[in-house]
């Protein structure tokens, strides 16, 4: 027999848990550490136990559930992804992945297979960074990338640490993150995005991550008043603006993997009567290819350098603020999704994610990739957020398949 | 004998009332019928009292200082400005005009000469519309383009309306603004801009005052994530910027006299990492001639025509919220201040104003002119406003020989 996910039971369970902290449009707002993101983990942790599914929690709050194998010492294959959602978020959106990995360990456990190898679950806390920054605590610093101490003085808009919050969970006394040991990684994930939708593709074979590179960009002028000031006497940093939003749109352009946005963009005072004296805006960078990356900087660099010379009169600054590197998957997990997807024949495609997901932290400390499905119109964060029970079905049997592949089980 | 006026008891003046409201930085706060404007027409009153100059006021809270005529039934020659300032506002905006006026009275009663006609200085209150919304309350008011009752409805950020302060200031139960008769209306001010001082004039001959048009610009796309969604995907409103900015400039620089300026510009939601779902700004259109102004306009739609031709994928709206159309003041009273530039000799130069003044909403009812002397660099609405009391005086020598020119006084 081949192993199968039918989508009732893990459908079932996601329409389940997304009545805690339910939004009339038919969202979900559950977020980090919230008494609702508590009573979803409860919830999560009570379709565990009928299977003898250990749950454990380390300092940072991440909660493990353990499907035992046949060698304790050996570190688990972990599944997962994310039980906190954004204010607005949507039913599918991190769950997704926690919820698939339990079905794989359900599966296994139904079907009397017990790896060498144990399994894990993984519910990683505060993927969003909706309510307490940044994004992807729990697996940063299980990776090691966030400091225990520092992400635990991170505070809500009530002034609210991370660190209370964890100490009235119960998880400040758990082990240290970085303490624990795994094998390999896996998470399952809706795309966040419309290429699988538009290509009419089931399943994202994801190869990696893009790099990233932040910019502040500033242009000063002098403010002055719209009336009586000459144009030609100005020193007005909205001139300079063509050339600069042109030039960072072509770098955007340069091939079909990069992307260049201008996210934030102001002038200030911004009095409709006032020449701007200053013009702030930001800049992402992102390719799937460090080198490219580079070559995009190197252009905004050069293009900077040549507007300053241009607009003589005003003073434009840059400030790259963040650099997040290419992240490349691990080639032999990459092929169990491929044998995974070829087995089932499901239409696919190579994918490098766009967004930040726990794969990228964790992929930093053991072997990781991921699979993506598509999700309507590419929307999330969200509350129309939407992926079909078919698409579900079709990711959690990849992740059962790669997951059958890594633990040597056999998937015929 | 020349009447001349000599700088040292007007420049006196002017330093002597810009201490009430005196700035640590060398500026002025003295806002629309706050006590210390209360207190800064006191002092006008204080010097007027020596010279049996009549003050009086109406219902908006204009005041009049009167130099009695031969001829009581004749309607006045009225010169004067405002007292009020900017928050961080100079010493001469507004001021100058009123003292100047002030001077011209004393010298033609210091010298014994009574014209038919009486003359009056006007405190127009609040030109500034820095305290309360709208600006040039006080001259709007007086000549009907503004309503008595909507304006005292006019509240500041502390909830306290234009009404409740004339009350409490006396002026409430004064005679309705419109009931006021004049004859004409002269003007001194500074340029508030830098074409004086960098043409080298000394006089500034106002023959009129720009059209002006102003517009609500927004472009709407789609919100989406910085890092999935493809480029050639997007409906990034951000894209038609360069075209539409630059196309704005384009229509400011059609000749020396237009003015295109973008004071307000802002990408929401205003995340870095998100493609913003619209862009708004606001556009103002300027020129001193009616005809051309319409040509802008046009070119302006025809602009936004070929935008949306050219993203199809955005919805371009824009909004025309206000137009004022182009003033020109009264031919006679601008020959009266050009033969009293020819008498002193000075350097001068024709403008069209570009700020709003009091006499622009005063040239809607009687003939009006203005006079302009130069600030340093142009600057204006800031405490580092400043003009030389040799150009004080050269502006006020002026602005009494087109008195004496319309008062029917020799001027030599």
């Amino acid at each position: 027999m081949q192993l199968n996910i039918k989508a009732d039971r893990l459908w079932q369970n996601l329409m389940d848990i997304a009545r805690i902290g339910g939004t009339a449009r038919g969202g979900c707002d559950r977020q980090a550490l919230t008494d609702l993101d508590i009573e979803g983990r409860a919830l999560f942790a009570s379709w565990c136990k009928p299977f003898g599914f250990d749950i454990t929690y380390d300092a940072i709050g991440n909660m493990f559930a353990r499907m035992n194998g046949r060698d304790a010492t050996l570190p688990p294959l972990v599944i997962g992804s994310h039980l906190d959602t954004q204010p607005t978020g949507g039913k599918f959106d991190g769950v997704l992945g926690v919820l698939a990995g339990l079905e794989v360990m359900r599966v296994l456990s139904e079907n009397d297979l017990v790896p060498k190898r144990p399994v894990e679950v993984a519910c990683w806390m505060n993927e969003e960074g909706a309510r307490f920054a940044p994004a992807m605590m729990g697996s940063g610093v299980f990776a090691g990338m966030l400091g225990l101490e520092e992400i635990r003085a991170s505070k809500d808009r009530d002034k609210v640490s991370v660190g209370e919050e964890l100490d009235r969970h119960g998880y400040g006394g758990m082990p240290h993150p970085t303490d624990k040991i795994i094998h390999s990684y896996l998470e399952l994930h809706i795309e966040q995005g419309p290429v699988l939708e538009q290509e009419d593709k089931t399943i994202g074979i994801v190869t990696g991550a893009q790099g990233i590179r932040w910019y502040d960009i500033s242009i000063s002028g002098q403010e002055v008043h719209a009336g009586p000031f000459p144009m030609a006497m100005r020193r007005d940093p909205v001139a300079a603006l063509p050339t600069l939003l042109q030039g960072v749109r072509d770098i955007g352009t340069i091939d079909t993997h990069a992307r260049a946005t201008i996210g934030q963009l102001n002038a200030s005072p911004g009095s409709r009567n006032v020449v701007p004296g200053e013009v702030s805006l930001t800049v992402d960078l992102r390719h799937p290819n460090e080198d490219t990356l580079t070559e995009m900087h190197r252009s905004l660099e050069a293009l900077l350098e040549r507007l300053q010379r241009d607009f003589a009169e005003l003073d434009i600054r840059s400030n790259l603020i963040w650099h997040s590197p290419v992240v490349a998957f691990d080639p032999t997990l990459i092929d169990a999704v491929r044998n995974g997807v070829a087995s089932h024949g499901y239409s696919h495609l190579d994918l490098v994610s766009g967004a930040g997901h726990d794969a990228l932290m964790v992929a930093r400390k053991v072997p990781t990739t991921m699979i993506f499905i598509p999700c309507r119109d590419g929307l999330s964060h969200n509350e129309a957020e939407h992926t079909e029970p078919c698409q579900v079905e079709a990711g959690a049997n990849v992740l059962l398949s790669a997951a059958c592949d890594i633990l040597g089980l056999s998937r015929a």
